[in-house]
């Protein structure tokens, strides 16, 4: 079990009362685990900024699994990158559109590139790169 | 096979030059796709803005598994939304870390809600909801 | 004077250190002061997407001053607003771009209008609207 | 006055009929335009990411300047950086809030720590820092 430490934070009467409502509203226990959402969220900001070590990050993309030609092209540019997708989820959304999740780890600019190459792909209608992170001591 | 029209489109040769760059770097096939991405990220930004129909989203969430509470309490409170949650991806960043990718469907204050439910809970290191799109006509 | 509240956060060792280190970086004087700005984020995050009161926005454009039309296009436009943009801030970024920050107040759809109707016009190279607040309570 | 070339674009059917009615809702005058910008903002958001040229940024501060100490506090930050922040904006919100957009411009390292340097201070409530652009050859 880690150790926590407990210390004190001052806030205006008004301040405290709207943050207590936010609390309330997106379903936090208390304030303690509301206040180390927020702070673990700013870190993981800047984690991404940080060009030098691995990072982990979700791309999401829908695309038209009718073109024959895709299905194929997406393959071959996974295949070059085997070692840093680790593993996608599929559904179809429809009889035509899928919508897949991937999880991709490298470094930043590496994990950019594959994204933007599988976005810029004819039949993917819609991409996006979510960072990420790999919760170490956060 | 959908039909598809043809328009021009001017531009100043100076941004010409700098948009040919971009869709090297980005690795698009020609100007016609990386367009289409364009305004296809741009529809989907507005589609989540629409409060009253259906919106497709992936909520990523990371961790820590160990916490024995923590497993149930997001079982019970995926159950109550079974018919939203449509499927989850899962993997174990390491012996206490695990990271999940949920895709959720519902109207666009409820899957925010179901997001927000179990970002909240304590052991929940890390949580983003992504607003994706279903692709139609898009 | 406003009057303001203590109550104790408990948090992991390892977050504590990591947080730490996060304020340094950014130059806050405590804690506390980091805390509080993390929830006043969150809270004008949520202030924007409710739709029926006022908000204050800042828009930010960059834009070809060369153009004839332009300006008297642009002036036009703002006179139909003049409750609402508040003021405006010139800079002269080179012998043929301006830089311009203007401050608007009303209901959110409104001030998103009169921001689309300013960045859509031909000679405006960028565009943002910056959701504020008016700090009312936070 | 500026060359511009003329191109030809592809789309399908149903994706055009959607950005046509996102040009009406955005009140452009032509696709070509709303094109252009789209191509614009894509550009700046990679602007951004380069670290090792000048960038320009509005950073907008919400404060409460009847804290007595706040002013002299920030006169003192911003003095250090007189060749960086080109101007300021100000106005009254109300008794006790004021609103300020900045604008400022260096390497995108220094514009970011004089942000921060800034949005710290206690007695400011709201803070951001907007990624503007020098608007040349876009």
């Amino acid at each position: 079990m880690e150790k926590t430490k407990r210390f004190g934070v001052s806030m205006e009467n008004k301040l405290l009362k709207k943050f207590d409502s936010f609390i309330k509203r997106k379903n936090y226990p208390n304030r303690s685990e509301a206040i180390r959402d927020l702070i673990r969220l700013a870190l993981v900001d800047e984690e991404w900024k940080e060009t030098d070590h691995d990072v982990i990050g979700v791309l999401v993309i829908v695309y038209d699994h009718d073109r024959r030609e895709l299905t194929s092209s997406m393959l071959d540019r996974e295949h070059k990158h085997t070692d840093k997708i680790l593993t996608t989820l599929h559904i179809h959304l429809d009889h035509e559109n899928c919508l897949e999740a991937k999880i991709i780890k490298g470094k930043m600019k590496e994990v950019q590139k594959i994204a933007d190459e599988l976005i810029s792909l004819k039949g993917v209608k819609f991409g996006k790169l979510i960072p990420a992170t790999f919760g170490k001591g956060i």
